[in-house]
């Protein structure tokens, strides 16, 4: 079976095409300007992989789609598959599931970015078989994919975990980036504070050691938040900032050391497996919308 | 249908009978002191519930558990059923679900205590057909209870977000009551936090606005952090603490600061049903272990 993928971020769109195995067959990239000059080439993309001259067995059967957010992923919905109140203006309301769905009239199935990166994972990756991990992507902003037995996390919208309170490291004067919240983990740890806080990319700071101890002590914050709300059986790290590998040693050390033996699995046992990066070599999100569409012809 | 519920709480267990409407039908209360001693009477009790004397009718087909933690919540596990590192020594690795199920022969439900009380919440309380939905419970201790899509949260243990780390609100010099953690949730804001840090229990300071105000500053952290995890449809405040029904305007107001229009929702526009009370007059917890006792029957 053939499925179409559509990674929708706010730089660009990913349309491919993938089979029941999560392998990507094609692939393409959209640059995200507005609604009007984006989506007319990303549905051209997937009707010509639905076209009637291709023979049946190489036509997609469904769309699934990984798409920034906020994003409204409740089912029973009047506004269900609409991007919210994106920063992104032009692509403000836009009603994601129903233009594709008008236009290509198969299935499609749609979910968070975060989500999408967390079900790739899931199904094909690093937590293969488990019914409970989270996803943290941690880049120019920070995300959080989750699910919990079985089912990824949604409720009133679905986790927005890149905002939750930071408690300020002693000697860190730094305010925090982020315009909502300023010391919120994102406002602390994402990109943008590392720039801002050191003058300097992240990439161009890999060799202050005293960089990535703050920042693992930020994220380790969150990672233990995590552990206490959500009680994953894995916890992936991705994201631009976590290509930083010297990171992952010191969150796990920090996570050990904020939870002080207070929780004892033999999943923190084993830390170096509990924290880890993304499995996928950056395809966890469009094979998750590959994932989605499967679930969308099954619904 | 009738149903055994057994409430296993660090001080007392409450040993009911009830129907699938989660009507109560009888009750005793046995104090919780050692296994040896406690779970005789436990069981006798039941016993007395599944006799062959009794009409058909009149026999309980099965128990549910809502217990005190931590416990093993995880299905496969070889420890399922069993009550884990509580500092309640002589409780410590109690085989709970196995010494039912030995004694009666009859179905088992098992899950946190917390979880107990959101799922009677939800079956016939406050939250009733939401899929999403968080209890906390904040007394001596503070436990959370959560429930996604439909299932309560276990994953690798089950939440534990009593201990998730406050932001010290400027100018509270108290350095938390939590032996493992200092200033936790539970360090900052449990009963003996208030008692230690304003000198007097939490009763007879009813009438101090600071001492509630601050109060609400630090659960308002907790349920905010809850919001951007989990995102839940509702969450319910129970426990000794939110007696004082004073907290609830403050801990509203203090949410919506922290979120400071980030996430836009019917629910936290209506916020005085988003952060709610428990409605079930203290029962939540023992109709939650009658629920946990028919599922154990669909298993």
């Amino acid at each position: 079976m053939l499925y179409g993928a559509l990674e929708a971020g706010g730089t660009k769109m990913i349309c491919a095409v993938g089979n029941e195995n999560g392998q990507i067959l094609d692939q393409v990239s959209i640059p995200t300007s507005t609604p009007d000059e984006t989506m007319p080439k990303v549905i051209e993309y997937f009707k010509s992989k639905l076209d009637e001259s291709l023979p049946e067995d190489d036509r997609i059967i469904a769309v699934g789609v990984a798409c920034f957010g906020p994003v409204d992923v409740r089912p029973n919905s009047k506004t269900y598959g609409n991007i919210l109140y994106t920063p992104k203006i032009p692509w403000r309301n836009f009603p994601m599931v129903k233009t594709l769905k008008d236009a290509l009239n198969i299935p499609v199935g749609f979910d968070t970015d975060v989500n999408g990166s967390l079900l790739g994972e899931v199904t094909w990756g690093c937590a293969k078989g488990l019914t409970d991990a989270v996803y943290f992507t941690i880049g120019t902003g920070i995300g959080m994919g989750a699910m919990s037995g079985g089912n990824l996390i949604h409720g009133m919208l679905h986790p927005e975990a890149g905002h939750i309170a930071m408690s300020v490291v002693q000697g860190d004067n730094y305010a925090g980036h982020c315009p909502s919240h300023g010391a919120c983990f994102e406002g602390m740890a994402a990109g943008p504070a590392l720039e801002e806080r050191w003058g300097k990319p992240g990439r161009e700071l890999a060799d202050m050691p005293e960089v990535w101890d703050l920042e693992a002590k930020y994220i380790a914050q969150a990672v233990t938040a995590t552990i206490y709300m959500l009680s994953p059986q894995k916890i992936i790290l991705g994201g631009g900032v976590m290509g930083q590998s010297q990171l992952f040693p010191l969150i796990r050390k920090y996570v050990l050391e904020d939870i002080n033996e207070y929780i004892d699995t033999k999943e923190l046992r084993n830390i170096n497996s509990y924290i880890t990066p993304a499995a996928l070599n950056g395809n966890q999100g469009i094979m998750g919308a590959i994932k989605l569409a499967e679930m969308a012809t099954i619904e």
